[in-house]
């Protein structure tokens, strides 16, 4: 299937303005800029919506793992850490800081084997070139 | 620089729920789920948010190559439109389809060179191991 989104930009690089939609029109004509992408606290960029992508891939893909070892998982959470550099201008890697609610039967052990194989395994790990690493925050 | 989103998931792979946040809260506890990844026509999902990252990556971009080669753009437009294998659960490539209001001096083949150019150098591009395709749309 296909998955779309749009952008349109004007101006200079430096100076100008563009607006992005997506295909569920979640993102509507949504402002971004120079500004929003390279300063702290501005509004949306590449990166971050990148970032939201990998964080959402990732936390739905673990229920997968977690399910198919025969649990229902409650309380999943991950943020995706994107490093940029503004150097070089490349994203040098993205960090998943990722942590669950204690589920019945799964202990530390298999839960950080169930994250290690959905960091490599999930859709948008899978389409990234760039380094993964994951930490995970689980207590048995 | 960090660039960041959360993500929350609670219950099975097919019929749980989640939210996504980015760090400028232009998503913001934005739901996700089975239906809205899966469905045409649902919400939004990672795929959609990672062709909404191209896009706008690469429409920015490239109008600093145009600002390089000494013109202020003023209409750019791009589409990303990403192919989405449910058989497999990956991505097999992106297609970017762009599009330019005329730009005085820049004729059809100086705008494919710098789109070309764009495609390869694009911090999103970079980040990503999938095939990326492009198509101009522009006239002298």
């Amino acid at each position: 299937m296909k998955r779309t989104a749009k952008a349109h930009w004007a101006g200079t690089f430096q100076n100008g303005n563009g607006e992005m939609t997506t295909q569920s029109k979640t993102l509507n004509n949504t402002a971004y800029s120079f500004k929003t992408r390279v300063e702290e606290g501005a509004g949306t960029n590449p990166e971050e919506l990148l970032a939201a992508a990998h964080a959402a891939c990732f936390t739905m893909a673990i229920s997968h793992g977690l399910s198919e070892a025969g649990h229902t998982p409650k309380d999943l959470n991950t943020e995706a850490i994107l490093e940029f550099d503004l150097k070089t201008l490349s994203i040098t890697g993205i960090h998943l800081e990722f942590s669950a609610a204690k589920i019945e039967n799964i202990d530390a052990e298999k839960m950080k084997e169930i994250a290690e194989i959905t960091k490599k395994n999930c859709i948008i790990s899978k389409a990234l070139s760039v380094p993964i690493t994951l930490s995970v925050n689980y207590s048995d």
